[in-house]
């Protein structure tokens, strides 16, 4: 499809040239081409068609990268990449762009993203470089109100309001962050927005104070501290103006012409300034639309009807789900926390059978795990489901709430391991370093549904803190002979004196390899901590071979290795795990890529055997 | 001295016998108490002296433990120790009481503290669970205004707000954190305080609008849509309100008449209401009046006078900050961040020094990691001088925003190892299983000041992301043999077959005992990567003995033996680390019984020659 704006712009700077028309156009295009582009390959589709004019009208103000723009998330960058000068064609495929902004794709992506709630940080990070530089130029940081609840924006802007940095926070607000929000901070927006032009209407109401002697003599004799008390009233009433910040809005963030002028009086402002704009999801797709939460991150789908090209089935974050459902009927002492994720983690059930034993608290890792202390320490059973990626945010929590004085808490981890074309940010391949090191862990990874559900049981049966972790995946068949006995583990005798040891899906791969090969595997169920049992087997061998989707310091494999050697063991192992951070590209090419897969399994078995 | 009042409570609930006069009287036996005992053992006072009468008030008014109390950092609970029948000589250490609240010590802690800004999330989590189970009794946060600059306290107020639970929230306001309190909140706490009685001047306006018709008239028509706008006015326009609690205050947290009645009021209001009080740091205690900041963590001290018993020395704190001053004078790059521990992480100076390029950040790691890593993304080279508990808080950010996309930043990682009196919640015995995790770290951690100035040098000079680990110690001296080579390690060649391998202060330990077992030395100092080099020179060992101020799983021990193992070595290793949460006790104590004194090193090396 011919797209000629688009392809007039070579350079960011090329939008300057565009008359209002044109750039009316250039929106346009810009949604067709990521619709067309993310409906071959899957990706983030709702968030970034809600900020095509947002883009458009950054670009035609500010001058990027000397005037930085940090995308809080990333996943609403797809416009400014292709204004940036990329093809998003094969976006978050192994020959494709990233899905979220990366330094290394363009000297437009100042800052990494992928978790949420960042922007601010960085952002103010840079104007301060800037300040101290003495750089006039605007840093912009893109927030949309999802994440507005995670405690980092709220430090940063305690941190920003006074810093007298050429700041400019856009916070996007849409009304819906991955799941319906919740709390104050989206009900304080609604109310805002509620308010049309809310500048506005104090700019008048100061007016009529100011001018009526009439009023002044009134009301005044009531007010016992007269000065702070207007100041609140007219001139601080915001919430966002006790942060400091100068407030522009609430505007509409589909209107150019209006962004382009606020984005103006905000660039002219020589202090941190927040501008409000309203965006709807989806905007201009009308599937999108209609059901932004099914199309904020997408897989392939048919441009035209909206319909997904294969549905999707059921999971471990199902599984998972179900599991909880049923063990919550028997046992009201059950409660399931989410961080924004009720349908990621597959709560959505529970949240709808047990809706008073259900919370979800917004994007706030911290908060969640430590809520999930306090529900503990108050006699309930809580498991806070999250994934891999964002429990990295909790490691204090887990620790410092959870483990210290344990309290009976159950973390259900999922898209643990590799996650496939979310890439670097959204790995889970820490999980097992940072939970290991903490006291009193116990960590289960099962390798499919029934075992989920037998960990899970186990857990919510036992005291203490514990982890069950499990992939973004669907269980996987194994050869007949691999199929489950299992209490807290599953050993597989073979016909030689290999042994692979392995866990979670991983074991799918090592049932196949060891088919073939003849060698035995040890299947961990409760991974952590290691049992003495296990190492007895394992002794026996002379050679053995780890699997493991996690980084290697601090693996299962280096920790059971190390075990090893202390009981004597005399033969050889080898750990496959992880490596570096995992770039986009699907999980199996990735599992090829780091030894992962049932190929690499059997060379290194037939290897030994030589 | 004879405290009578004191005496004669030996439940919680004794003090609701108690006329007003004779809970006065129980203040002051309760500040004596204090002082007594802290200037005995050292210990946290302005913050207790500060809280006596709230505590007494909650006590009076509620029903401890039913009513549970949850204290932020924790503290400031040495009066609600007392007045649940725990006596505090010797608190903080081996035989007395921990300096924090502690499950295993009292009914009346129900939840552990250490860490700051975590009270109402777990507060939040108990409240929830007496809501389902329909028990009506309140749950009490007590935060100070130094936490509320952390994150998670805005994402638990963010949740709590809607949660028609009875919680009440006692915002304890100091003006002062740690370090001189910073950023918006507390501008705008500064900027309640000035209204006396805030919440009855909002009612007389109110008042005062509702009655008058002319008011009403005359206004009204310069208002677009008057009920939200008069609804933020008059009932929302404190920011507490627009978190959805009911806000009283701010009153005066030293009249217990006051206090009584406000958490009466609050108690009977079923719904999450924040009491803000006002109070004084060292409160009653002139010495700590003047100066809440040195007595904030004091040393034992004359309590007459209030001169400390023996001035704090030369630490590794102080030398992290000269060194840094000095770097700094050449180098216009670097720049320095503290979470609101400029003082104890050494960094007044350089504040003082270089102003613009100083940033305390308040209590908010997360915020300051990121941060650093926006101020390297501009071209500055920031240093978080963190102690490493706290750090924990920063997993994600030091992974996500410092790691992925490398940005060149330096940790100064204080407090590393174990800190003694302060107890669990305080240890720094996780940092290196959390940094050796993610890739690209580089770690250092020097054995002396020299050391310690080099390493910063080093990681200055280079780029990616650096730990600079150390203890909260002054440096201490080796036999001359053992004096400092150094290029990233040392190796001190001994006159048998055993090595031992060390780093950080342990070293020290180790050249002693080395000096009477003959036994080899490596110390390192980059302590990761493990460089080649160094197994190279320890496989040539029988016997290796790692010792470590870490916990095990994640260890520099575990990494160091899987790859002896990995390359061939066919000795024997031991791994001597630290094992669980190590309770409060005098450093060399806590050595000792984790097997990481000279005694232990030699009788070990010993053992092996045998």
């Amino acid at each position: 499809m011919k797209r000629p704006l688009l392809e007039s712009i070579k350079l960011a700077s090329d939008i300057k040239k565009l008359n209002m028309d044109q750039l009316e156009e250039l929106c346009k295009e810009l949604r067709d081409e990521i619709i067309e582009k993310v409906s071959e390959t899957g990706g983030h589709l709702a968030s970034n068609l809600g900020a095509v004019e947002l883009t458009v009208a950054l670009h035609y103000v500010f001058d990027s990268p000397n005037d930085p723009i940090i995308w809080d998330v990333g996943h609403q960058c797809y416009a400014h990449k292709i204004l940036t000068g990329r093809d998003i064609t094969g976006i978050r495929t192994e020959n494709g762009l990233s899905g979220f902004p990366k330094s290394a794709e363009s000297e437009h992506d100042l800052f990494v993203a992928g978790h949420a709630s960042t922007s601010i940080s960085a952002a103010l990070g840079i104007a301060q470089a800037k300040k101290i530089k003495n750089d006039d130029h605007s840093v912009i940081a893109v927030v949309g109100d999802g994440a507005s609840s995670g405690g980092m924006i709220f430090e940063a802007m305690n941190n920003a309001g006074r810093s007298m940095t050429n700041l400019i926070v856009v916070l996007n607000d849409n009304e819906m962050s991955i799941s319906p929000n919740v709390g104050a901070m989206a009900k304080y927006l609604a109310d805002i927005r509620s308010k049309e032009g809310y500048f506005k209407i104090k700019d008048n109401v100061r007016h009529t104070f100011e001018k009526s002697m009439v009023l002044r003599k009134t009301v005044l004799p009531a007010l016992r501290t007269v000065k702070t008390f207007f100041k609140d009233m007219f001139y601080s009433s915001n919430t966002f103006e006790h942060f400091g910040f100068m407030y522009l809005g609430p505007i509409d963030g589909h209107n150019l012409e209006i962004l382009i002028r606020t984005l103006r009086r905000a660039q002219h402002v020589k202090r941190p300034v927040l501008v409000h704009i309203n965006t709807l999801k989806g905007k201009g797709y009308e599937p999108a639309e209609k059901n932004p939460s099914k199309f904020h991150g997408v897989a392939p789908f048919d441009k035209n009807s909206g319909e997904l090209k294969k549905e999707p089935g059921y999971s471990f974050s199902s599984a998972f789900g179900d599991s909880l459902c049923r063990l919550a009927e028997k046992d009201d002492k059950i409660c399931a926390i989410t961080a924004a994720m009720a349908d990621g983690t597959g709560l959505r059930d529970f949240s709808e059978k047990y809706p008073n034993r259900f919370f979800d608290v917004g994007i706030a890792e911290e908060h969640a795990m430590t809520f999930a202390a306090g529900l503990a320490a108050g006699g309930m059973k809580p498991v806070f489901a999250v994934y891999s990626t964002f429990l990295q945010r909790a490691y204090d929590q887990v620790l410092h709430d959870a483990s210290i004085e344990p309290k009976h808490v159950v973390i259900g981890v999922d898209r643990a391991g590799i996650v496939g074309g979310d890439g670097e940010t959204h790995q889970g391949t820490f999980d097992i370093p940072i939970l290991t090191s903490i006291p009193g862990m116990t960590v289960y990874s099962p390798a499919n549904y029934e075992e989920l559900d037998d960990d899970l049981s186990s857990a919510f049966s036992k005291d203490g803190v514990f982890a069950v972790r499990y992939p973004r995946d669907t269980e996987k068949i194994v050869p007949k002979k691999f199929e489950r006995k299992y209490s807290d583990f599953d050993y597989f005798e073979g016909s030689n004196n290999c042994l692979i040891i392995t866990y979670g899906r991983l074991f799918v791969e090592a049932a196949f390899a060891a088919e073939e090969t003849g060698a035995s595997v040890l299947k961990l169920g409760k991974v952590f901590p290691i049992e003495h049992e296990l190492i007895e087997i394992a002794k026996n061998y002379k050679n053995i071979f780890f699997f493991e989707e996690s980084v290697e310091y601090g693996s299962i494999a280096e920790h059971f290795g190390t075990l090893l050697y202390k009981n004597g063991f005399d033969g050889k192992y080898s750990i496959n795990c992880v490596f570096g951070f995992v770039p986009h590209m699907n999980v199996e090419k990735a599992m090829k890529l780091h030894g992962l897969d049932r190929e690499s399994m059997k060379n290194a078995v037939k290897e030994a055997l030589k």
